[in-house]
């Protein structure tokens, strides 16, 4: 029988899926918006509803499927396939049994992963880190989110550890939504780029964000908006990324500080957008935190693209001997 | 034929060495003034004369010794036993073949390891981590060195790997001698809070911190002096001693926060001096940095005490079987 394996990566916008084969090449593919309803239930909906869209792009039935792996935003327990908690997905405020609920609909073995989790351990398994002993994957989205991967595994600790986003970088410094003063995040995170835009109009600067917003056709200052407002010499745009491109090299340093990895992989909607130019610019700007400047791991691109998430969520699924 | 090891400790103020059992029992030892004349002649000489004295405190001549371990402060090739780099040490700016020379005077094998590296498998092996998977420990002396501990086994990385006192956390803060900003060990380290207690000094603040180091008769701020200063009330060393464990914690959570391990563990001059109630206001001052504030591990203290950097030297030489 034919083996094939279903990724779905649940962003708080979107949803993608993928049916990969054996060798993880992708077979078919969907994207669905993600619905803003209360409850979970519209969610779930779209999630199986994304899941038989790939698979008929792929031409098996969802049964069919050896496996489905999902890559949630939030706290995840892997072991029951429990959603514990996903702020930035309506309806996923408390613990919901997202695994089971998809496995008896679509009728074959669900496993639920940290959508960070999975894209790294793509990275790791198929990208960027695929020859690489120890990295840290940052995934800059609208949280930056990250995985530590030591002596080719991911790194667990008691079950928590990748919070580089939420490291302290400036003490007293800007608050992120959590309350939080002074972490990467809260300088790097594009929704708090996005208040930071907000505030700095109604400050009185000037910025073509929000146009390019509304041209585009967007509720939220997107990747894609930031990247082209960069790309027309916008000023706050500029000083935005800047300020967000030193503190993650500021966190990235601390990790290399402490961890001497091999290399800093960076993904996610933004990194993976503005690419290897602003991860250059993230290198250069590790320096003055670096203990050995001298010895700087190289900042790669994540190399699965917009696909690395869900393609790494099917790596949740084992092959079948 | 007795088994025994010597162990030492390489500091920027005294040559600590021990005689070790095999059960790691201390049977002997010796403390020595690290000399301050230029080249290193005379510190080689000074380590010579430790291990001499500990050998005899234990009965046994030093070529009968199975070895000698060396914990030095700085860079540290351990495959060749070269001393790459130690600026508290004078005389120690070049590479010098420490354990060659060392084993040529002494007639036993001789290796070399970083002083908190050895401090830190001290406790690992024989101290608060020997029942623990995983911790951070932090060295707060001079300096703050580290070492990272996973699944029972230190953390190298590409070989630097520990360096938590040079992560920033405080970006454009105050300077340590090499130039960097903001770090932990620019706020913690008790050459930086002696450079502090002088300017507030100059700047006409009152304090009794220098008149106990005369009264002591040390002719710098040692550990006892920042204890015995803080027991008196002495505000300004409450004030700087305050402001050190708000850093150390905040680049402890920083490193809970990626990796998750299970403890914290403080030892080094001042943290082992100030003992469990410093070691509880830094686990105190951890929360607001914790993403996790609810699951915030212990903060121990080093078990093993003054003689552990000497008895952690020890472990760098293995069992004969």
């Amino acid at each position: 029988m034919t083996h094939r394996i279903c990724g779905v990566d649940l962003g708080g916008t979107k949803i993608e899926a993928v049916v990969v084969d054996a060798e993880h090449k992708v077979r078919g593919k969907a994207r669905i918006q993600t619905p803003t309803a209360d409850g979970p239930g519209s969610v779930v909906e779209a999630i199986i509803e994304a899941i038989t869209q790939a698979a008929a792009d792929a031409r098996v039935k969802p049964s069919e499927l050896s496996g489905v792996g999902i890559g949630a935003p939030g706290a995840v327990d892997s072991e029951t396939g429990v959603l514990t908690r996903a702020p930035n997905i309506p309806g996923f405020e408390q613990p919901y049994p997202l695994a089971e609920t998809i496995s008896k609909a679509v009728g074959c073995p669900v496993k639920l992963g940290n959508d960070v989790g999975v894209a790294v351990r793509g990275e790791l398994e198929l990208g960027a880190g695929r020859e690489l002993q120890h990295f840290v994957g940052i995934w800059w989205g609208t949280g930056v989110g990250s995985g530590v991967v030591l002596n080719r595994k991911m790194w667990h600790g008691r079950g928590a550890a990748g919070e580089l986003g939420h490291t302290v970088i400036q003490r007293g410094g800007l608050a992120e939504p959590s309350g939080m003063l002074g972490t990467m995040e809260a300088y790097a995170g594009r929704r708090n780029m996005e208040t930071r835009a907000h505030a700095a109009v109604e400050a009185g600067r000037e910025t073509n964000l929000f146009a390019l917003m509304e041209q585009i056709g967007k509720k939220r200052l997107s990747s894609r908006v930031w990247q082209e407002s960069l790309e027309s010499g916008d000023e706050l745009a500029a000083e935005l990324v800047g300020e967000a491109i030193d503190a993650i090299a500021a966190a990235a340093a601390n990790v290399v500080n402490i961890l001497d990895v091999e290399a800093i992989i960076l993904g996610g909607g933004l990194g993976s957008r503005f690419g290897q130019p602003v991860a250059d610019r993230v290198a250069v700007a590790m320096q003055p935190y670096l203990f050995l400047p001298e010895s700087s791991p190289p900042v790669m691109v994540a190399e699965l693209g917009d696909l690395g998430g869900a393609i790494g969520a099917s790596l949740l699924i084992g092959k079948q001997s």
